[in-house]
């Protein structure tokens, strides 16, 4: 697909990755659709399982809308998990409620990562695709849908753990004693996620993110080694597809001159950095996307408002007085508690504060 | 208590925090006295519970020297919890098993505040000054005692909340929509976190650490705003007392300048920062304690070592060539399922190869 001919190229959004001038800073939330929204619980309710309305594409495809008819939202994201593709490669993925989420056969060995093969998109990974096919047909074509998966390091601390971890031991030590087998598994897990994120480009999502939601739990010298080749092998992989891709990491300010070299359109920062920061250190290579601090949307609507315009000027201040080039969002995904109006005012405070 | 006349001054410990040249490079670990060892899951069994063991001097002392009689061991740390300055001040604190620490009367609204008053050292806290003065009279006169306590953003959190938290909402709604109300809480905490300290100096810890876990979820202006100010009170009002401060931080990385300019004599660092750069960042104004990420304690002795040595060249090479100034240290603290074996290894590694 050349993106060049598609009605969301002009989007905000599309340009905002492109660092070209907008009429306002795009915004989308990570988790916008999502247990805030009283309408995603009762379909949740519906469906009877998180899993069922994530492997369901019309089911994905409601909540996947939900938010963008309450809010002018610049961006809607597929719903789903990040760990369907590992669930595709056989481990079995599992919730338990409260808990979040397992896999019935974790990577106990070294034997079992000889056995992992890149899943076929067309058959274990379909229902993604579907999804993405009937999201793209429902929502307003000037819309921009994306696409995502989890990174390698990311996917790979859960396959070996068998669920989350505070430590993320069990992967360290696999990384730490078994150097060779961890590259191999980061490696089936990479060639991996370039088919499913080049199969969900192909099915109409024409932005990708990669969630390295775990990558900022290593120190420098192993982001290094067991990270960031893996995004930046994504990265290379994708623009061939001409899909502008999005690398977001918790964590990962140490490392954003690495990501913006990267060749990723978007780096995603989250609030431990200041956007003033974040732009000067990058100097116009990539768009940034972030960052407030997920918890500010517990504030009242008027000192969240304040909020939002403090990140607004401290993306324009590091970057030489221009607002180009900034996709407003969370530094992490939203909770369950959080109030839609506290929403409403965060989008709405985003779009007319910098259309001044 | 005049410092220099203690048998301890001459320490590598003590040594390493006034930059001076040691031997080799000292090391203690957060957490080292814990659930690892089979001798304090014994003691903890005959007590009953973790508080009943905090809260009785000679208990609190058996485990504290624990991990001296197996590791040459550095500094012995006082075994206490981080949340018993709250609990004193009447929130009361307890644990329920697997979920961490909770406090029974949480502040709820802003007239709680108001009613909190620094606790009387001797009365509501006499039992850990008892554990001090115990455990100096019981532990090696030349191995340095650490008295510690939570900072006050981190007792603030747990204070407002009511236990632990992902995303510390209550906490920081309340900086956000009350600010004035959140310095009050912040400044009596300080002057009872002061307070605290200084009279387990005056018992018998020559040297302090304040645990400030939390401080790196803020963003960097509320960090500056709410977590910063009181750190740097501590300190100066601790220089007076002429006892040793470290000022720990998870997700401190980037705060190192402005803690380096604190005047503590030392600053705990996590992994996620070379201590390379630490060292070049904090330009020899303090002593750095750290960096080893704990779950390499899950790694092979082997792995382990090599680990360990390259966060002490990673020192000495960010320290212009000099060891001097490095107190070798985990970026966290230890958990229940390490190996007493493996923290052998390291305590092993740190000094034979320190000492070459």
């Amino acid at each position: 697909m050349t993106l060049q001919h598609d009605p969301v190229f002009q989007s905000r959004f599309l340009r905002a990755l492109r660092r070209e001038p907008v009429d306002a800073t795009p915004v989308w939330l990570m988790r916008q659709a999502g247990r805030y929204l009283p309408e995603y619980r009762a379909t949740r309710a519906a469906a009877g399982s998180f899993l069922k309305m994530a492997k369901t594409p019309e089911l994905a495809c409601e909540v996947t809308l939900q938010p963008l008819r309450r809010f002018p939202l610049d961006a809607a994201i597929l719903f789903s998990d990040i760990l369907t593709v590992p669930d595709a490669m056989g481990l079995g993925l599992y919730f338990v409620e409260g808990e979040g989420p397992k896999f019935e056969r974790p990577l106990r060995q070294v034997a079992d990562i000889e056995k992992l093969a890149v899943p076929d998109m067309g058959s274990a990974l379909r229902y993604v695709m579907d999804a993405v096919t009937l999201i793209r047909r429902e929502l307003d074509p000037k819309v921009p849908l994306i696409g995502f998966s989890g990174s390698p390091w990311t996917l790979a601390c859960y396959m070996v753990e068998g669920g989350g971890s505070k430590e993320w031991g069990k992967v360290k030590a696999l990384a730490l004693n078994e150097p060779a087998a961890m590259h191999k598994l980061l490696h089936v897990i990479t060639d991996a996620v370039i088919a499913y994120l080049a199969a969900q480009h192909a099915a109409g999502a024409q932005v990708l993110q990669v969630f390295d939601t775990w990558g900022g739990t290593l120190s420098p010298a192993m982001y290094q080694e067991f990270s960031l080749p893996y995004l930046t092998r994504i990265t290379r992989e994708l623009k061939r597809a001409d899909a502008p891709l999005i690398l977001f990491g918790k964590g990962n300010a140490a490392h954003l001159e690495a990501l913006a070299a990267s060749g990723a359109e978007g780096v995603g920062v989250d609030w431990t950095v200041t956007m003033h920061d974040a732009a000067r250190r990058t100097q116009g290579k990539v768009a940034l996307q972030g960052n407030l601090d997920p918890a500010m949307l517990y504030g009242s609507p008027a000192a969240l408002r304040a909020q939002v315009r403090t990140v607004l000027d401290s993306y324009r201040d590091g970057n030489g007085g221009s607002r180009e080039g900034h996709v407003f969002n969370l530094g992490h995904g939203m909770s369950p508690d959080m109030h839609p109006d506290h929403v409403a005012a965060l989008v709405d405070e985003v779009h007319t504060y910098s259309a001044r």
